[in-house]
């Protein structure tokens, strides 16, 4: 293994990360800000506690109350005047319903100067809601509209009508008081009204829209459920509002690049939106690097995203280190080129890697201890094979979550 | 559709395409160039026969002689003094082999002041070929080889061995004659000894690499395919030669970025050798420029290479068609941006179309003819979906085979 390449690989990564927990980004935010009048703390998502406690330390007795709803296992303690919830994850249940009715409760009835800080991470969709139909109805819409393809927009489309907070309907509630929303972004691309389907955030798609989607797929609604889609989100938010983006994997991208930099690399920020199977993910970065091996510059390729995998067979893994396994054989045998993806959260599967490095002796270390590569990747079994050569990277919990960053070097040549 | 991203897309495409014109390269290679003895043109490949019509026209009567060895329905006419032959593709026969007998007769006894003139295109390996083993046992081994997982290099370390003209034995046995070979290459990243298993290529393997391919992965070979595994290819060639390329997938990736400077775009190279699943090359070409709108800039990024699909389905399309398709999700909506994808010999699939075209308008067009998008996707009905929205791009034969050509445009903005 190429011990300087592998070591400046870390580095960059961890740079990245740094630069997006939520708790320090969020103290970036708030730095020096005050309120005019009473601040209430909504905070929901993943990172809800972490950015609660960070606005808290900021702000202290400017808060007038708050509540965080957030993932179960995710709160980390009492925060003394936030009442914490914790519910389910990725599918809503009756918890995330409670801490959302205690959010809206605490801001019923708020005046001109007041302001809600709504905190936003992700998994706020499916924690912060409340739902205009029963549950059990809200789940089963969602499959029909899975099971008819339909693409992210439309279901947006058609669940932010058949909810009391997503949509823009969250700041409509908080009127008059002004709204100020500070979102760790994980959905690719930053789309506002996406993330958690945009409580806070005005809404583009109409009614004629929604009610267009049940037609064109043939799909069954009950008469309440159509009423809902009849009736119109907020299309002027009625108080003041305002949104930013404290971190994203755009962040992460460019925390990483300005690593890059700093270590003599010059980067190439490829996408913050990678989307495509991971294992594909790998070999494309592998061929990138591989074209430009010889060409004498230390060059660093940036792609930052979420890839998916399409799981067979009964190895263990996680879409991270399955990318970078994927990279090795692209790779082999050049000296200076390496790849590695790192899920910023420090999970990736269901292991306790938080991602994987290869370079362009992995593949050759992998025969010597006897593995078979190509059956390793059918098998999906990326762990194995990476810690067999010591490929794994382990970060431990890093407390954001803003996507994966995966990077193809090029060191300098020896 | 956006006309003049079509037209630009459409324009570096093309003039990439025409850099690479076998008989304008060889004649590019040949140009001004004289022999001082007698000249034998041995030609094998897809393009054989268009490569050595070329050198006919550019040396005229300095050829002595000369044997074509290409695909069934690839000669187009007669070459004076030249004999042609017709063989089987992908898996060789018995026609190829009598060419290549052919070959080997009209460079026997050759003196040190002749040349063998090689003109070596895709699909050289199966074409040109003498095995020293039964064609069916050939068969067989290589059938055992895959069966295995080898991969490419430890397959051809095994078949150099088993044949008569592989790695480097047929530059031995034109020795002491000078071996000038020209090279129109369709394998990835342009491994001399790779192309067709290099006959006139000095072979870096060894008889202890191959044996050892054997024991590792349990393979059953003849008493007689064993004693050819033992005997070692030549390690110095006796005679001198030299080799140039004078097309290659590279050197398409660099005609077309030469066509985005003159268009005013901005070029940036990817990879020339590309090889990741088609969709999955689409999705990621389209996260790059998805992530690039908004800059300003006109940039066009390039990828060469060769993907795979993995079908499913009944659907129509080719793997250009696919990686355009695949991209249109990912750049709907943003005006200025496109992705192209084409086959460098104007064929795509079993198909008529030579790739296809999509843009920020191509999602929306689906939808309005009443297309399911991700239905079709699955399917891998590409030619259709992009029928109907005129996303196919048709150029007709156009003779050359350098594998394809991606590029992922991002316009002027409007």
């Amino acid at each position: 293994m190429n011990s300087t390449l592998r070591q400046d690989a870390e580095n960059m990564i961890r740079q990245a990360i740094d630069a997006a927990e939520p708790g320090f980004a969020v103290r970036k935010a708030l730095k020096g800000r005050t309120f005019p009048g009473r601040v209430f703390l909504i905070a929901t998502g993943k990172a809800a506690w972490k950015m609660a406690w960070a606005a808290r330390g900021a702000l202290g007795r400017q808060i007038t109350g708050g509540v965080v709803v957030t993932k179960y296992g995710h709160v980390e303690g009492a925060l003394p005047g936030i009442e914490c919830f914790e519910g389910g994850h990725p599918v809503p249940d009756a918890e995330g319903i409670r801490g959302t009715e205690a959010a809206l409760k605490l801001t019923q009835d708020l005046r001109p100067e007041d302001t809600v800080l709504f905190l936003l991470s992700g998994g706020g969709s499916a924690l912060f809601e409340k739902p205009l139909i029963p549950l059990g109805e809200l789940k089963e819409i969602t499959g029909q509209l899975l099971a008819a393809g339909c693409d992210i927009v439309e279901i947006n489309t058609i669940r932010k009508r058949l909810s009391a907070v997503k949509g823009g309907r969250f700041a409509a509630w908080c009127a008059p008081a002004k709204v100020v929303t500070i979102v760790l972004s994980d959905v690719l691309g930053d789309p506002l009204d996406m993330i958690a389907s945009g409580p806070t955030v005005q809404d583009r798609s109409t009614s004629r829209q929604a009610l267009e989607i049940v037609r064109r797929y043939h799909l069954h609604f009950s008469p309440d459920a159509l009423k809902c889609l009849e009736t119109e989100t907020p299309k002027e938010l009625p108080g003041d509002t305002e949104t930013c983006v404290i971190g994203s994997v755009r962040g992460l991208c460019e925390a990483a690049a300005e690593a890059c930099r700093e270590l003599g690399y010059t980067p190439v920020m490829l996408t913050d939106r990678l989307c495509c199977e991971a294992r594909d993910a790998g070999i494309f970065l592998a061929s990138i690097v591989a074209a430009h091996a010889g060409e004498g510059k230390k060059t660093a390729w940036l792609a930052g995203g979420e890839t998916v995998v399409h799981l067979s067979g009964n190895g263990l893994g996680g879409r991270n280190q399955e990318l970078a396994l994927a990279a090795a054989a692209g790779i082999a045998g050049i000296p200076n080129a390496a790849v590695i993806s790192v899920g910023s959260d420090g999970t990736d599967g269901p292991t306790d890697a938080a991602g994987g490095y290869v370079d362009g002796d992995s593949l050759a270390a992998m025969k010597e201890k006897g593995l078979m590569y190509s059956r390793m990747m059918e098998n999906h079994d990326s762990y194995h094979a990476l810690e067999a050569i010591g490929g794994l990277i382990k970060t431990g919990p890093t407390g954001t979550n803003v996507n994966d960053i995966s990077i193809a070097l090029l060191g300098a040549e020896s």
